[in-house]
């Protein structure tokens, strides 16, 4: 059954046929993918979804593909695992952390857009794909488009870490490095997707791009057990996730998949590349651009494109926002590894980091369930905690030598 | 219902009550849980195993856990996937990749051994848990000892990647290299245990953990629709997953969840630590301890502990080994990403570069079905491929710059 109507857009309202297309022609305003929902009354139930493989395509009503996907078949799906560790670490009564730092194939939540954004480029009948990335989309992009028979571009930042450049080149995609920030290597993303006429992902094809995100939240809540959250706390680069998984909820309340739970949606961003957290505190719906400069640069988007309207998510549902730094995101992925034995990447700790903040500024209810959205693999950022832990003691293989060591550790 | 029997002796038969032990007191032989599968009957069909959650302990019966597991409930279960295109490049008809590359939760097939090893020390009582670790089984017992709250001690070869020693070092394990190869390791580890009681996972507590490889087994037999491969190309340390492979195999056969499919077993190492694959070749069941040299360190064992019982396996199913040298690794890891979009470590180049070797040699017959387990992920060995592949062409944020790149590459 297929329930996509169109692409609106979220400014004048204009509806335009399925094409990869993103601006609107009259306003400049970003498209969206809408749906006619009633079509899935009676049909789309919670039996059909459960009987399904457990990917992120057991939602695929929702997601804007003809028919059945042809990229990533066997993608998402990832584990929703309850914090008891990490709970008394923070001292709050219900914690789930949705794991995307595992998803399939790439360790990466990009999985679930790229998987969207492929399947359409090939129904659109493009043969390249490319994308503008800080690094985890270059990955996934490159795998999925290899596994796909697609040619494939992808366009990051020079100064990526080696895990994020090694996991795109690897999968044998043209890897071009732009001396500039992110910021920069979107504008030239914007000319190329003119001139040469490729499925950008994020660009000319991110209407459905984007969709691919509500995944996630789809699955937070089968796995809670049909129910929204409380309170979700969701990484920020250029907001698209944070919007998405907002409307994700609102997507399963209309359907009667889940009961309104008024869930808070809450942004975390890194203070070194903080503008959509920034607005939030100031109760402004301005987004101010900045110069990017944090460890976390998975995250560092310096002008977002959806900034507005993740700002505005987090304030129409009560949420907040919050921002850590560099400090305090290997702190926290620490924090993560030791309790949870999760190794999330820099966006990870900035995630758990700015949960953490708001728990103790009060912003967050210890009391209420809170899901904390991981998003990205620490093998991919392995600079940014290197020097913080300890290196083995090396010994040689001498019962003596390691009886030394376990006296000074204090074993009995 | 729980069907484990004994700890029965792999030489002498003698058979012991469940405890943590590994060898014979008669013939110092090397244990293993054996199991009543007649209680099965009736009980454990394909329906019941497909109405369960898809993690590793669907199969829990055949596992020597007693009642539910405590550690790493969510583990395992994953992707089968039909690599269509590495059809094409190696010439063969129906080639299956087990991707445990992206095993839940540190990527790599360690996690499976582990869930069992600790569930059992769990159960057994103790507080702190260890191994002897080539890298990928150090991370999986640091990461799911901090999980379960068990204090952990690792043992490691001192020269291992940096993704594997920063993959166990993140979750706050007690991290001891040692100055010499995993055979000193290992020697180390068994005083160790001996002295302080400790649960090491693959030393006292061994016959348990090594039962958690089944798993993969199993899941590939379902993942296949409930059917034995004919070739199963399996990679090899100290030979244990081989001989497990195959024992999930014939467990499916006797329980009538498989038919016999005559399934031949094929060992894959590197050349630069080939024991066991030699001693095949030679069509000897005599093992020759040697020095290893080879990138492919997590398969770097020289004495291997069940080399003797893989050989046999190996033979008796009608299999073969191969060896690679290091550079057919990595070519070969080139050729998994490039094909099939999956990132696997040095071990699954291993894998991949025996299995195309014993396709030219005609050892693995073209028109029948084979599965190569991939066991392990690529982020973790990035020293192993980072000089083979092309770093990033850089340009500055220009569409003219991007043009000239384009044109080298013949883009229209
Ligand atoms: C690991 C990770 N988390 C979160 C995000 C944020 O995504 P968005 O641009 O949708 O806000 C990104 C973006 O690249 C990312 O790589
Ligand atoms: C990635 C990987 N594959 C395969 C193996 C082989 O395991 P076994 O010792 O059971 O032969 C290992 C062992 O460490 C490993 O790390
Ligand atoms: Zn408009
Ligand atoms: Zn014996």
């Amino acid at each position: 059954m297929n329930i996509v109507r169109a692409l609106k857009c979220r400014e004048c309202g204009q509806e335009y046929e399925i094409q990869p297309t993103h601006v609107c022609e009259f306003c400049f305003g970003p498209l969206e993918v809408v749906y006619d929902y009633e079509k899935l009354e009676g049909f789309f139930t919670r039996e059909l979804i459960e009987s399904r493989p457990q990917t992120m395509w057991r939602y695929k009503e929702l997601l804007p593909i003809n028919g059945e996907p042809t990229v990533g078949v066997q993608n998402g799906f990832t584990p929703l695992v309850r914090a008891k560790n990490l709970e008394k670490a923070l001292g709050v009564s219900e914690l789930y952390i949705k794991n995307d730092s595992v998803c399939y194939p790439t360790l990466s939540f990009k999985d679930r857009v790229v998987s969207v954004a492929l399947s359409k480029a090939v129904e659109f009948g493009f043969k390249t794909v490319a994308c503008a990335s800080t690094g985890n989309l270059a990955g996934s992009v490159a795998a999925n488009a290899a596994a796909a028979g697609l040619e494939s571009y992808v366009f990051i930042p020079h100064d990526l870490e080696q895990g994020k450049v090694l996991g795109a080149g690897i999968f044998g995609t043209k890897i071009i490095g732009i001396t500039g920030e992110y910021d920069d290597v979107n504008r030239l993303c914007s000319e190329v997707a003119g001139k040469y006429g490729w499925a950008f992902v994020n660009v000319n094809v991110r209407p459905f791009y984007a969709e691919g995100s509500k995944s996630l939240g789809y699955e937070m809540m089968e796995q809670l057990g049909w129910k929204a959250p409380k309170h979700v706390v969701v990484p920020m680069a250029s907001g698209s996730l944070c919007t998405k998984v907002a409307k994700s909820i609102n997507e399963f309340i209309k359907l009667g998949l889940v009961e309104d739970n008024g869930t808070a949606i809450y942004g975390a961003q890194a203070t070194g590349c903080s503008p959509i957290a920034k607005s939030v505190k100031e109760g402004s719906d301005l987004i101010h651009p900045v110069r990017a400069k944090t460890i976390a640069k998975s995250l560092a988007i310096g002008n977002p494109a959806d900034g507005y309207y993740a700002n505005r998510v987090i304030r129409e549902t009560g949420g907040w926002a919050e921002d850590v730094s560099d400090e305090e995101v290997v702190a926290a992925m620490r924090l993560l590894a030791e309790t949870e034995g999760i190794f999330a990447e820099t966006a990870g700790g900035v995630t758990l980091g700015c949960a953490r903040k708001m728990i103790e500024s009060g912003k967050l209810p210890r009391d209420e369930s809170i899901v904390l959205c991981i998003t990205g693999n620490g093998l991919k950022t392995q600079e940014a905690v290197v020097d913080a832990i300890d290196k083995p003691r090396i010994i040689s293989a001498s019962l003596k030598e390691f009886d030394i060591l376990a006296e000074a550790d204090g074993v009995k």
